[in-house]
């Protein structure tokens, strides 16, 4: 890292503080102890801030990245539960090592991956973990997120009510079993992240957000499906058609039940986006809310 | 760029030719003449190549990022037709500037908007270019490509039989409708390219290209659509299921028709990717040919 | 777009409102005016939002393309300034179609060039705009956002003094002209931008924005340098080494100076971030502010 | 995965074999039993493909992802030395559950990490490997590929003896301690990367080729560096300024000596990208050769 003594002291010409100063796009390997005691090494990248004070011309930025390896050494020997646990370790350290910051900020990202079975396969499924801690000097507070992103499938229910009356109408003595049966319509690869974030004493489990994210889109994905699965998982996934709107409201809804425990200033945000078939832009829809706000 | 006279033209210590040596990820803004006359301004990323003696320490790079410069600023006062083109002129001119090197390679990039009708509703359809051009030096011959990448959308025609089987199964006396009208099944966005390398005095339209992809998907995908619109798009997708391997083998079909007056020497390169739905990775298939080849 | 009528009016079974519903990754050509008359063509990335009441399924996106079709059909014939008007009209448009929302929020993006001039030479550099507008039904208001994103050179200040000190030690005669020239250090592309939201009376040239980040880094970078230019340059961001705390220092006192006559409430984001030579990660700055907090 | 049996035999309407078939983004870990024993394991991104023949409408595709997830938990139980090792038994496998496929490829890519030490910090520095297999039914053979990407600093040479002149020019007196000291230049991110395919039964070792391209760039880079260590680095790799393609030729040489018992049919790739930092494009340099071809 660059630089450690006399310039980074200095005096800056120009005496503004700064939001936010460090490094970003560290790679490292991490291991995190998951549940049921299975120990796995996952590939983070990480961002690693603090804040500068008006008068100091530069951030010891060497010291950042001394610490994250450190702690990650640290863990190797006793890993703790989870990436957000790691980042309130190293976010704590850097408050002790920047002695003029005020807060610091450390954020990861890994691949993750989880058995999962499906019509008598296995596989190992992908995700993305996402976490970050802050550390506040004055208030002595460290709050920390813990997040996944889950690419599921999404099934437009608005197409397939259009489709639906067009069969309707074609084949009225059909209506019957028309009715009952799901019409084909678009659907499409749906990447959606839901985020908690909770004071440092708090715990949750980020199987737990994938799994509510699974159940909250149309159907969960599969890397192997053989023929007969393939058109099953098809079937089911128009039975549960979809908006994005209709996913993060399902994600609200699932992550207020799970967390009837955890206190209103918890943080949640959830992002839904559909990469749609039947257009070359994707949809969107977002909250951003606390558990006080929703349990209201 | 990087260097002019001494340096360059000194012996390197390790005496290994180099097939190519030169620039990427330069932008510029590129005018090209349309069809029907319409003079459009495309951002092209560009890529600008010559190969190097073994006695030659470097290439004088900024020559290359000149002659680009001037040809397309002459292009702005007299347009030409295509991307691929102004590639073939460059590389011509950067054989002349390098006298020490035999091939000379241009490749662009750029985003390209063709106004579409859909049920109507007009839009401006977004779609990618691809142009190339090699120049060599002892056989005195520029080869260009013209290249489209398109978005459109697949369906899947095996899980849709699936589905069939399992409702006929199910509802035996409407057997007849069910055989008669599509089936839902997994449907996706599609990214198809389609690259023609022809000698430099024939012409591809690049148009055509884009068209010819439009026609061998499941579906075009369009910015705007109404709600029946939406509908009737979604279920003619339906009738038209798609594998990648059928989108390639019916663009190399079209691509046939297309250029029969087209020499047998001319390289065809077509690529279909689908995002599946029901996946986390992609489905692709790929064909490299002659039209010599695929005459046979 | 994907949902007219029923469909998106029916009440959702989760009542949850949403922060923020459309489309992202839209592209279309847009055309503005230019200082001195200039009308150019941009390619423009798009995103278009709204908020979701809790008792509303889904929002009508096919309304946002259309809307954004109309107004950047009628820029063609009657263009204004900036991205940040366009993005004003439509989201202002937005409210109106959407009559559900209580705020609109449109982004775009886009590739731009300036003609530089170096030592002699010409060149179109390439330079990103980015624009937002966010429209407020119960203020009345609509914020608008104008920022670039500017790749320059960094070279650091820090090495700079450990190498001249080693070089002093061992050839304390010449310390004199050690003392009085610029030492060697790492340098690297750094890439910074900066963000001025104003209310929408207010403007803020775009072109302005690049010239302070241009002034504010070590040296701009030119895509043309013959020998001698690229050797004077160097030399001469040798004179002016950074931090990137420095760049962004410097950017902001360079925007306190120029903007005087923009009211306190002006927010500024500034981000310098160098793809630090000496390291395989970045190394970033941040402020994000407002002119008031920056005038005390 | 999306067919298995009926569609996929059946004949397609349009008669063209073709080159490739197969699955794109497919994400698991992966585990290797690298030098001195170490099991490590990596997150790969994995490529499978078959050839189609004409009479055949699709390939089966879930059989990909099986094989390579079998041989992937495998490896868990007892692992290979690299990820071409894993490729090629992939590959070999494909070819048996393809009956109608003539040739089956795999690649791999992951980020792979080594500690290294520098000034007395270790750290666990940042690399990316590559791996292919290609399997030929008719040969009988195996071709492996394996190949390594590394992030380095280039300084470069021209800039640096315009410098130089320069400084001698305005000091002559000085001109003796000018000549034998690096003068001030650019200098920038370099990404290079080597891959050698060699016949099934060769090995060689992913590290090498590592240390390889490090020992050719003007420095490798650290993510620790001390105030005096980074001084120490920059002034040794101004020492050994570097174009992009003295990089290129310099990692030749080194193939060439360290591999003297391999056969002449070992296919080399070598391909050297700067980010300089004076432009806002990359120099790039290559060569493609066998290393029969190197030995002339």
């Amino acid at each position: 890292m660059r630089r450690d003594k006399d310039v980074q002291n200095s005096r800056p010409f120009e005496r503004f503080k700064l939001s936010r100063v460090g490094v970003r796009s560290v790679k490292k390997p991490v291991v995190v102890k998951r549940p049921r005691g299975k120990v796995v090494t996952l590939n983070a990248e990480i961002e690693l801030f603090v804040d500068l004070p008006s008068d100091k011309k530069g951030a010891h930025l060497s010291r950042n990245v001394e610490v994250a390896g450190e702690i990650l050494d640290e863990s190797v020997r006793s890993p703790v539960p989870g990436l957000e646990d790691l980042c309130a370790k190293i976010s704590k350290e850097m408050l002790k090592r920047h002695a003029y910051a005020t807060m610091s900020e450390v954020r990861m990202k890994a691949d993750y991956f989880l058995e999962r079975e499906h019509a008598g396969k296995r596989s190992l499924e992908h995700y993305k973990l996402l976490a970050r801690a802050v550390a506040e000097r004055d208030e002595g507070t460290v709050r920390k997120m813990i997040g996944v992103e889950v690419t599921g499938m999404t099934a437009c229910p608005c197409a397939m009510e259009v489709v639906r009356d067009r069969l309707v109408a074609r084949h009225p003595k059909q209506r019957g079993m028309l009715m009952a049966t799901p019409a084909l319509t678009h659907n499409q690869r749906n990447v959606s992240s839901l985020q908690i974030e909770v004071p440092e004493e708090c715990n949750v489990e980020a199987d737990d957000l994938i799994e509510i994210i699974e159940d909250s889109v149309s159907s969960p994905t599969y890397e192997i499906l053989k023929r007969g699965a393939e058109g099953e998982l098809v079937y089911r996934a128009h039975q549960k058609p979809r908006f994005v709107e209709d996913v993060v409201r399902n994600i609200l809804s699932r992550v207020l039940r799970k967390y009837r425990n955890l206190p209103d200033s918890v943080l949640v945000t959830v992002v839904s986006e559909s990469e749609e078939s039947i257009h070359k832009h994707n949809a969107v829809a977002e909250r951003t809310t606390t558990l006080g706000e929703l349990r209201r």
